[in-house]
């Protein structure tokens, strides 16, 4: 019964209006203090900033438990992504950045708290899961971008090798100089280098540029069409919510009026009979 | 009664055709003398535009306080943006320019005189107001366009700060970096560098590119999905509009044939009753 | 009458598909010469360029005589800005190239003739018009943008003709970098030189970038719009074709039925009173 | 009938699950070989892959083989396109690659079948015919965008081939150059090199932007809309499958009531004459 009583405070705590702002305060400081750390600061700046961080992550600990607690299913709570990133994160963040050899890691994780700002704010959530539930009806076009890219590497290794090693050395290698090409980065070097060689070798590039944009500007059309489609399909639904009156109904009307007008003709009957 | 007729007077002059014209003619004059001042120009020449300068500002002034008087509602004159916007810059414009030390501000105040161009042409100021407007919506996106930003910034600066601090040396010198390889403008240069000491930093930029650009992209279509709907939104009510013969009249004449035939069964039951 | 049967005769000429065909091949090698005389040839294979050179401007001056004499309004021949254009090119090309100051010119006619291939095939010109149709409703857009890099390019010259007066000397050259920075060509290189001496300056840079990628970004919404909008315009106009059963034919139908429910009562109240 | 048993056998294996499993997987090591052949590896790893390259050739030979003899039209094998592709390739791989002249071309074909991958798989196969049957409707545009790509690089060739013969030497090289400043790639330094002599010919320059960035934001909105079009079809046909009652339906209901009612006047009439 007390579990109960400290469940459901926990669950009101969490959601209050002021605990949510107080929550996003500590996130935007802790942000700041990311960004404060990249300037050449002062001794007595840089141990305020210590203090302040395990503030922070003491903050966070608190928080994720008051969440924990004021959740009802607590067997499924690490099944959320999200409870998940944020557990870890805060659990990462205890690890002593003092340490040399762990500084590195720590302040990486410290950095990833920033993105506790998506975990936390709804509606940001919302947009990411949006943009990533996106991505796997791309899937087959990325698979035949990724072959054009592949086969292109393959030919670039074999033929430009000889010519320059740090641009074609192996098809790992091959594969970033032609994502630079797409990006169209410089990309005349590359060519007029291999042109000395191979005079033809601008068939190589131009063509992969051609394949690559199409591909590129079908990804992006499968996004819009993506897009709109749902759109419509909101639209629609809400359309057919207003319209009270539609064919069908119309229909059943039309079947009762043949169905008064059936009986009329039968009751006509019998009264001539009679 | 004297001021009313005053007001009807300065506001029948504002809204004359030819008081628009000549006050377009003068901001256009103003944009040529603003362009023509950057030119190696001769004494005689300084002295024409200075006259003329002179001649612009009263002209301006003139044409404020005519709308000002023409306007019923004075104790609202300045809520409204470009109201103010206007008189902002014609008093700005009163500060003499010959002061050597206000001179560059002089200068940059006359060459936003240019806007007033926005501020006149209603075509030009709706654009506006419509492109704005638009913005507010794509808070979120750009929210998480910022994270992103700032989580790469901070990872960017923590590990390449040493390899090249013009480029990386604090969070906000990064995040300009970031936006430059955002427009891949000579971003290979960057990431060559940080890969001769970190052999797998392409992650770090490709991993980027693909964030930014898909945030982009929603961004973008974002503002076309906006855009259509609300033009769809048009579509359907002049197609409303235009139909006259609805469902719902159907409906109500069917109901009226059906009223019909009832009573004329009840008549023909009486009837044969009868 | 002999003139008359001269016209339909040459009419007829005119739209005949192997005619066509011919002067669509002579174009074609017209453009073909054009193209051979960018390369080193030997003195014989330009004498005989030359002399293929006359035979087409012949020709060319052939075509356009029989589509003047075929065509029935002689005295608006020359309003239809395609016959002006072809005239022109046709009569600049009797010009003789062997003269030394003219020569660059004789040759510059010579590569216009390539667009009579647009003058020519009927589905090139009418895309042409489309795409020239669309500009006029960008107008604002473009006003816009140009207010923008009027603005910029004077507030650059201001500030940065003492750093760099090749890029910065005055208002036009200032707008031709400002277009550079648009297109993200070097742009970096550009603030990197203002900010040794302006900090802040990539203010300006990066608020450029902003305004014009989102002004061209509404240009290109516009055109999709505007395209879309045809598009459905286009298939709404089919659909009503193809819709032999309307609400307002249902109507009809409708008020019939309840004419001859009306009767009926009428009669079946008469045969009461009977 | 034995043959016609083999068929249906073959038929039978072609179609099995895990037949497919294993030739997608045959394909992704061959793909893997093709990738491993680009970097320095120890002889044994050589003859390894030169023994996995047999055996691949072997099975992609029993493949093409068993659908050949599975399909019911032996003598259309060949029409389609893909069974001609892959035969082609594997036969091309059974030219030993050990002589060295034959080495770079036997190279690049096993590069080759890595497009196996979408010849396999019908999704793949399907969206690549999507992306190909869209182009010849651009025909138009597409002639448009090199008839200006002709007519800029003649006149670039004629008037800067004596300014940097490598970038202007010929039509051709011109056109190069061209599309290069399409992709804005240091545009700017082609261009200060020429209006160092004509101090002018940045108008050359941005016409041609204007031109072709218009011409291609053509090309991407035709896509778009050609899309947009083909998924308005197909919901218009859902749509039009799902709603049972049409208003065709409607009328005929309509007119059947009529006729019950004008059957019923008849009878009326006769019954008041009886």
């Amino acid at each position: 019964m007390q579990t109960k009583t400290l469940q459901n405070h926990f669950t009101k705590l969490h959601s209050h209006k002021a605990f949510e702002v107080f929550v996003i305060s500590v996130i935007i400081i802790s942000a700041l203090l990311v960004g404060a750390k990249t300037y050449n600061i002062s001794p007595m700046a840089q141990q305020i900033i210590t203090l302040l961080d395990w503030a922070i992550t003491f903050i966070f600990l608190a928080e994720i438990s008051i969440r924990f607690i004021g959740d009802e299913h607590k067997s499924r709570f690490f099944f959320n992504a999200w409870n998940l990133f944020d557990t870890l994160i805060v659990i990462a963040s205890l690890i002593p950045v003092e340490d040399s050899e762990m500084a590195l890691l720590g302040r990486t994780i410290r950095i990833f708290r920033v993105l506790r700002m998506v975990s936390f704010v709804p509606e940001l959530r919302l947009l990411l899961n949006a943009l990533v539930s996106a991505l796997p009806q791309l899937g087959y076009v990325v698979a035949l971008m990724f072959i054009i890219f592949y086969i292109y590497g393959a030919i670039g290794s074999f033929l430009f090798e000889a010519i320059n090693p740090v641009l074609w050395g192996d098809i790992s290698i091959s594969m970033l100089t032609l994502f630079r090409i797409m990006t169209f980065e410089d990309w005349t070097d590359v060519m007029y280098e291999t042109m000395e060689v191979y005079s033809l070798s601008w068939l190589f590039y131009l063509s992969f540029i051609f394949f690559t944009a199409f591909a590129f500007l079908n990804i992006v059309i499968g996004i819009v069409v993506n897009v709109l489609e749902k759109e419509n399909e909101r639209v629609r639904r809400e359309e057919s919510d207003e319209d009270e009156v539609t064919l069908e109904a119309l229909q059943l009307q039309l079947t009762e009026i043949k169905t008064l007008l059936a009986n009329q003709n039968t009751a006509s009957t019998k009264s001539d009979i009679h």
